[in-house]
C-alpha cells in the first residue's frame, strides 16, 4: 500500500570500513609477527614502491601507505622518480623491483610518468609481485571463467571484504555497477559475477539509469560523481556502495563526498557505505594484505 | 493499447551468417592472393594446429577448419596428439610452433588433453599468434579499459560483424547475454561494453531471468538450452542473437537448434539469428580473418 506522503524508512546499518580495516591491519600485524616467530624468519616483508612526488595528492597518499606498512611491520623500499623523464630508466627502476629478492610486492602509485601509457607501465610488474593486481595477466585471470588471479584488485577486494563483514551473500541478487574503471569497476564486475551475482554495468553511455539502478539489490557506485545517486533510483531494502570521491565547496569549507545523496539514500537501505569511512580505508588494508599473502608465498609460509 | 488476442508482429531481418561469412572468406582470398602477388612474397600464409581425433566431434570440427583454410589459400602444419599422455610432448609442440616464423597462428582444437587445466595449455600459444584470443594476457588486453587485445576471440567477433553488417550500432542499448564462457559471453560482455552498451551478464544463478531479458533491446543467448527462450521473454522490436547449438530429437531424426524458440520468437524481433546458419559459420571464418591479420603484421603488409 502506498499513501501519499507516507514514507516507510528502514533501519538501516552503516557499513563501518574505518573500523573494519584497522582490525584487518591489527590482524596482520599479529601474523606478521608470530610468523616471523614461529619460523625464526629474518625475512621482514617488504613494499617496493616508486613515486612521483611533483603530484602532491599522489604523493600524500603514497606517504599514507608507506606509514601504514611501517606501523604493521612491513619495510619500504624504492624510488621518487620526481624530475625524470627518461621511461627506460622507470623501467630499470620496476626491474631492479622485480628482481631483488627482498621486495616482496611492488606499488606503482599512479600518476607516476606525465603522458605516459600507465597500463603499460603497471605490465612490466612482475605478475608474483603485482599487489595491486593490475598487470593484464593478472586481469585475464580474474576475468576468465574457472580461473582465479593472484591478487584481487584492492579496492574491489575491500569492498568483497566489507560486505563479508556483514555477512551478505551477493549470490542471484542483481548487483548494479556504475563506472568501468580497471581499478574498480571492472574487477567488481568480475568479482560479482564469480560471487553467482546477476551483474548490470552502466556509465556514461546508459540510457535511463535510474530504471536500472531503481531494479539493483545490490547498488554499487563508482562514477565519481557527487550526488548522481538519488533517493528515487534506489530500490527499497537495498545495499548501496558508494566507492566515489568527491570534493565539494559548501560556502566556506570544501568536502568529501561520494556519489551517493547519503542522507536521503539511507533511509531506504538495509546496508550502506559512508563516504569518508566506508570502502576508502579498506583499500589501503587490502594492499598491505595482498603484500603479506606475497610475502608468505615467497617464504613458503 | 493492448487487445486480448491481438498480437503485434513486425517485420523482422534473419540475419544470415552463411552468405556473410562467405563473403568474407571471399574477400580474404582475394586479400591473401593480391597481397601475395603485389609484394612478391613467397610466404604463405600458414595456420599451426594442435588436435585429438580421439574426440570425433572435435576432429570433424577441425577438419571443416582445415578445408576452409585451403579454400582461401591457407596453408596447415601440426599434430594430432591422439593417444599420446605427456603433457610435456604436447608443450614442446606448442613451442615448436611458437618459434617456426613460417607459422602465424595457433589453434588449439579443444578437447585436446583429458583431464588438463585447458586455459594453462592455451596461455603456452604465444601472444601474437593467439589467433583464437584466449591466452589470459589477451583476454586481460580484451577486458581492460584503454585497452585492445590482439586478437577478439572468434565466436564474440562474428557477433560484431554480423551486428556491424546489418548496421546496428550497440551504443546506450540495453545488452543482456546469457552464459558466461571464455569463448563467448565474457568477450561479448567486453566487446559490447567497450561498444558503449549497458550491459547484463546473466547466468544458471540468475533469478527472473525473464524480467531482465524483457528488458533487453538486443538479447544474446550463450547458454546451451533448447527454447530457454521463449516468446514472452522476449521484447518487441528487439534484437535477437542465439549462439546456442543444441541436439534435439523429434522422433525419428535429430536436429540442431539455437536456445531460442525461433519460430515464434522471431515475430517479436526486429533482428534474429537462426540456429544453423546464423553465428556459426561466421566463427571459422574470424579464426581465419584473425589468422590473416596475424600473416600481414608478420609480413610487415
Amino acid at each position: 500500500m502506498k499513501i501519499w506522503g507516507l514514507r516507510r524508512t528502514f533501519s538501516f546499518v552503516i557499513m563501518d570500513g574505518k573500523s573494519i580495516s584497522a582490525k584487518i591491519l591489527n590482524d596482520l600485524k599479529d601474523e606478521i609477527s608470530s610468523l616471523k616467530m614461529k619460523n625464526y624468519t629474518s625475512s621482514v616483508p617488504t613494499l617496493g614502491y616508486l613515486v612521483n612526488s611533483s603530484n602532491a595528492g599522489s604523493f600524500i597518499y603514497y606517504k599514507k601507505k608507506e606509514k601504514t606498512c611501517h606501523s604493521i611491520g612491513i619495510d619500504t623500499i624504492g624510488y621518487d622518480v620526481i624530475g625524470k623523464n627518461d621511461i627506460s630508466e622507470l623501467y630499470g627502476h620496476i626491474n631492479y623491483l622485480n628482481a631483488n629478492t627482498a621486495v616482496n610486492g611492488i606499488l606503482v602509485q599512479l600518476p607516476i610518468f606525465p603522458g605516459a601509457n600507465e597500463a603499460e607501465i603497471l605490465d612490466k610488474v612482475s605478475l608474483e609481485k603485482d599487489i595491486d593486481g593490475l598487470t593484464r595477466k593478472n586481469m585475464g585471470m580474474l576475468f576468465m571463467k574457472n580461473s582465479e588471479p593472484l591478487f584481487y584488485p584492492c579496492t574491489a577486494l575491500g569492498v568483497f571484504e566489507l560486505i563479508k563483514s556483514y555477512g551478505i551473500n551477493p549470490r542471484g541478487l542483481h548487483t548494479v555497477i556504475i563506472g568501468r574503471s580497471n581499478l574498480c569497476g571492472l574487477p567488481l564486475f568480475s568479482m560479482f559475477q564469480k560471487a553467482n551475482s546477476t551483474v548490470t554495468m552502466c556509465h556514461t553511455a546508459t540510457q535511463n539509469l535510474k530504471q536500472i539502478t531503481s531494479q539493483a539489490d545490490i547498488l554499487v557506485s563508482a562514477a565519481g560523481k557527487a550526488n548522481l545517486i538519488r533517493e528515487d533510483m534506489v530500490k527499497d531494502g537495498s545495499i548501496v556502495i558508494d566507492i566515489g570521491i568527491n570534493k565539494i565547496n559548501t560556502g566556506e569549507k570544501s568536502l568529501i563526498v561520494g556519489d551517493v545523496d547519503y542522507e536521503r539514500v539511507r533511509e531506504k537501505t538495509k546496508f550502506i557505505t559512508p563516504v569518508p569511512g566506508g570502502v576508502g580505508p579498506m583499500t589501503i588494508a587490502m594492499l598491505l594484505k595482498n603484500l603479506v599473502k606475497a610475502w608468505k608465498r615467497a617464504q613458503n609460509f
